[in-house]
C-alpha cells in the first residue's frame, strides 16, 4: 500500500508574498540557514539551478572570448583604498581578517566585496603592450558583504557570483564590451531564465561605487516589486590611474588602459521564484531546472508499468534530457505535490490504460495543461511541452510587466500609482540628484534605470517642471 | 617579415629542480604572485587546466551519486572548537575575521581551513530519517590555511580544491565510500594526469586531523621526492557525536550516522609540472590541457597555406578536440618553443611542400617524435599521438617511480638508500610512533603510507627489531 506522506504546504502569495517567497526557499529545498548570522547554504538542488546557470552564462562568456581566473580572495586594505569612490561605497560592509593563526597581521586584509582592485594590481604586474589587450576575464567565486538584514539568495552576506573584467586599449571598445556584457545579460534572462528585462542606464546616484556609467537589466516580480537582475560597468580609465596599470601604445607612448566589469548573482535564483513561482511552489524555466521531466509510474505494481516507465525515462534522457523517475512508495498525490513544490516543467504519468493505449500524459508545471501523446511520439512531444512551457512563462511575465508599467506626469500621479497598483512608474526626468531624492523621499520609489529604449512621454521633468532629459523608470525594489 | 621574438628561457632541472618549478609556473603563465603575501593569482591558463581537471572530477563525483552544494566560508569559533582534534590540528592555521563593517564581531569567525564542521552543522539541522542517508555532498571552493612558508600550487595560504563530505547508515558504508573515492582518486591520477600512485593508509600521526582512517595517493616527482596527492578520510561517529548528528534508524532509535570526507587540490597541478615538464617547460596530459593540438602554418604568406592550416584546425575541433591556430607574425622557431614551454601534446605542422604531398607532420610534446601523416587520416592520427603520448607519459614516470623505490633493512640501509638515490624506502614497521619519529629524526623521511598492495620484506622493524606489522613506504615528501 502506498504510505500516506503529508505534502508540505507554503503561505498563498496573495496572503503574504515574502512568506511565500521563504517558503518556496525552504520547502523546495534550495537553502537553509547556516549557524554563521546572516549567511545561508546551497543545497543540492539550489545549487543545481546555479550549477545550470553557471554552465550557460560560462559557455555565452567564453564564446566572447572571455578567459576564467581566480584571484586571491584577501585584498590588503591599502591596495582596497587607492580608488577612493570604491572603498568609501564598500567600507561599511566589508569583512576584515585581522589574525593568521595566533598572530595579528600588520595590516588588515578585506574579505572581497568586489575584485576590481585585485585585477588592477595585476594588470599593474603583467601588462605591457597593446598587444597583450584586450584582457578579457571572469571569475567564479562568493563575495562578502556585511549587510544588516538578510533574506535568501535576495540579500546575504556571503553570496555567489560571477565577475567579469577586463582592460581595452580604446574608450570605444570598452564601451562596446560593457555594452556586449549588458545584451548577453538580458539574453540570458530573456532566452534562458524566461524573464523579461528592462535594460537601461542607472543614474548616477545609484551606479556602481567608482563607475563612470552602470548598466542594468531590471525585472519586474509577481508582487510588482523591481528587481536588479545583473549589471555591466565602464569605468574609463579611472582606475587604471589609481592603480597605474599601463601599456605601450601603437605610438610608443605609455598610455592607460580602459576598463570595465559586469556581474549576475545566486539572486537571480531569487528572480526566478518571484517571477515564475505560484501556490503550489516553485515553476522553473526547464533551460536551468535540474530535473526538467519527472516520469511518474501510476499504479506501479501493475505487471509491466514500472519496466514501461523505465523505458519513457531512459528514452527521454537519450534525448538530452535530465529526466528523474519516481517509482517510491510514495502516494501519487504526494509526489504530483513534491515535483510540483520543486518546480520540475514537464510530468510524464503512465499507467496500465495508459499503455494499453500505447500512450501517456504530459501535464505541463506552469499552468497545469495536459497532453496525452502517443508513445512513439514521446521525444517529439516532450520538446514541444518544453518549448511551449518556455514560451508560456516568458508571455506572462511579460503581461506582468507590461500590465504594470504606468505613466506618470506628476510626482503625485507618480506616487499614487505607485501605491494603487505597484509596478514600473515612467516619467521624464532631469536627470538632477535633488528631482530624484525627491522621488525617493516623497514618492517612496528608487529610480531604476534609464531604458535604452527611450520615450517621450513629454518636455519637462514633472517633478520641479524643468526641461527633462530622460525618460525614467521608477519603482520599490528588492 | 617573421618579427624575432626572444624565446624565454628556463633554469635546466638538473642544475636547480626548484628553480625550473618556479620558471615554469611563471612562463608557462600558471600563475603569478599576488600583492598578498602568501597568494597565488590562477592566471587563464592555469586555471584552465584546473577546469578541465574540475570537468572530469566532477562528472566522476557525480556518476557515483555525489551532489554539490555551497557551505558559508566563514565558521564560528565555537562551531570549529567542537571537536577537539580536528581545531587543534588547524588552530595555528586559521585566518580570523573579526571585523564586520565597522563592528567589531562579538565572535570571531574562521576562514574555513576545511568544512567537516559546517557540514555537521547542516546536518544536525535537516538530517532525521535513515531514508534520508547516504547524504553525498561535494563542494568546490577555496580555503585558507595561514603557512609559514609558501610555493605556488604546492603550498599557498590560500588554494582551490574539492571537498566531498558524506554520512552513512553504517559504519561499512561510510568505509566502502573512503575506499571508492580513494579509488576514484587513483583512477583520475593515473587515467587522466598519466601520474602512477601509490594508494595507501596513512599513519596515526600522518592522518587528518579528528579522522580514524586516513587514505592517501602518493606519487613521485621527477627529482624522486613524494607528493600527496589526495586524501580520502574515515571518521566513523566521532564528528557525528560531536555535532549532535542523528538519525531515527531502522528500529526507530535515534542513531549516528558515519561519516567521510575527501579531497583533491590545486596542488595537483605542481604534481603534473614535476612529474611530466621537462627543460622546455611544461608537458600536459592530453585530458586536460587547454590546449590539445596548435597548428602551425609554415611559410604561411605562401598561398594555399593558411587555408589548408585552417581547414586542418576546423576537422581536429569538429573531431572534438580542444585546438589552437596560430598564424601570428611570430618566427617558426618562437612558436615551436611557446608552445613546448606551455605542454601543448601535440603540434602539427603543415608547409607549402607538405601540401603538395597531400601531408602534414605531427610532433608529440612529451619526446618530439614527429610522423607525417596523410591529410586525410589527420584524425585518425591525431586521436593515435594522443593517446600514445598519454601512454608514454605514464609509462615514463612509472619507470622512475619503480627504478627509484628501494627496500631497506635497518634504518642506516634505508638512510643511505635516501641519500643516494632519493624516491621511495620500503621497510617493514612495527607501527610504533617511536619508530616513525625515529626515521624522521635520524632518517631525515616522513612515512608516506602503508601500501594497500602489501609485501612481506621480513617479520621484525628494522627501527626497533620487534615484530612488524605492516610494510610502510618512507619519503621525503613536498
Amino acid at each position: 500500500m502506498a504510505k500516506e506522506k503529508k505534502v508540505e504546504q507554503i503561505t498563498d502569495m496573495e496572503v503574504d508574498f515574502a512568506q511565500w517567497y521563504t517558503d518556496i526557499c525552504r520547502k523546495a529545498e534550495l537553502v537553509e540557514y547556516a549557524s554563521v548570522k546572516g549567511f545561508t547554504i546551497l543545497r543540492p538542488y539550489g545549487y543545481a539551478i546555479w550549477e545550470n546557470m553557471q554552465n550557460i552564462m560560462d559557455g555565452m562568456f567564453k564564446k566572447t572570448g572571455h578567459q576564467n581566473v581566480a584571484m586571491p580572495v584577501l585584498i590588503p586594505e591599502s591596495l582596497l583604498k587607492k580608488e577612493g569612490e570604491l572603498v568609501n561605497g564598500f567600507a561599511p560592509e566589508v569583512a576584515w581578517v585581522t589574525m593568521g593563526g595566533s598572530e595579528k597581521l600588520e595590516e588588515r586584509l578585506a574579505f572581497r566585496p568586489t575584485s576590481e582592485t585585485m585585477f588592477c594590481d595585476h594588470w599593474h604586474n603583467v601588462l605591457q603592450s597593446y598587444r597583450d589587450l584586450p584582457m578579457l576575464y571572469n571569475q567564479w567565486c562568493s563575495v562578502i558583504r556585511w549587510e544588516k538584514t538578510t533574506r535568501p539568495f535576495l540579500r546575504s552576506r556571503e553570496f555567489w557570483w560571477q565577475e567579469g573584467h577586463t582592460i581595452h586599449e580604446t574608450a570605444e571598445e570598452a564601451q562596446a564590451e560593457t555594452e556586449q556584457q549588458l545584451r548577453c545579460y538580458a539574453d540570458f534572462f530573456e532566452n534562458v531564465l524566461a524573464i523579461p528585462v528592462v535594460p537601461g542606464r542607472k543614474t548616477d546616484k545609484e551606479k556602481f561605487a567608482g563607475a563612470e556609467a552602470t548598466y542594468t537589466v531590471e525585472c519586474m516580480m509577481k508582487d510588482r516589486k523591481a528587481l536588479q537582475g545583473a549589471t555591466s560597468h565602464y569605468f574609463g580609465d579611472k582606475f587604471s590611474r589609481a592603480y597605474d596599470v599601463t601599456f605601450t601604445g601603437r605610438d610608443n607612448k605609455l598610455q592607460y588602459p580602459f576598463q570595465t566589469s559586469w556581474g549576475s548573482t545566486t539572486r537571480m535564483i531569487g528572480a526566478v521564484i518571484m517571477t515564475h513561482g505560484d501556490n503550489n511552489g516553485l515553476v522553473l524555466p526547464p533551460k536551468v531546472a535540474p530535473i526538467q521531466i519527472v516520469v511518474l509510474p501510476i499504479a506501479q505494481h501493475k505487471e509491466g508499468v514500472l519496466e514501461a516507465a523505465a523505458s519513457l525515462k531512459q528514452r527521454l534522457t537519450d534525448a538530452g534530457w535530465r529526466v528523474k523517475m519516481d517509482d517510491s512508495d510514495n502516494s501519487m498525490g504526494w509526489k504530483c505535490a513534491q515535483y510540483e513544490m520543486k518546480g520540475v516543467p514537464l510530468r510524464v504519468e503512465c499507467g496500465p490504460r495508459d499503455l494499453e493505449n500505447g500512450q501517456c500524459v504530459l501535464v505541463r508545471r506552469v499552468d497545469g495543461e495536459k497532453v496525452t501523446v502517443k508513445l512513439e511520439e514521446l521525444e517529439t512531444a516532450a520538446a514541444e511541452q518544453l518549448e511551449l512551457a518556455q514560451k508560456i512563462m516568458y508571455e506572462r511575465a511579460l503581461k506582468n510587466m507590461q500590465d504594470n508599467t504606468y505613466e506618470a506626469h506628476s510626482l503625485e500621479e507618480a506616487k499614487q500609482l505607485q501605491q494603487e497598483h505597484g509596478g514600473f512608474i515612467k516619467t521624464m526626468w532631469c536627470e538632477s540628484l535633488e528631482c530624484e531624492m525627491k522621488m525617493k523621499e516623497e514618492g517612496g520609489m528608487s529610480s531604476r534605470c534609464m531604458p535604452l529604449k527611450q520615450e517621450h512621454l513629454g518636455d519637462t521633468c514633472p517633478i520641479c517642471g524643468k526641461p527633462a532629459k530622460k525618460m525614467i523608470y521608477w519603482g520599490i525594489a528588492y
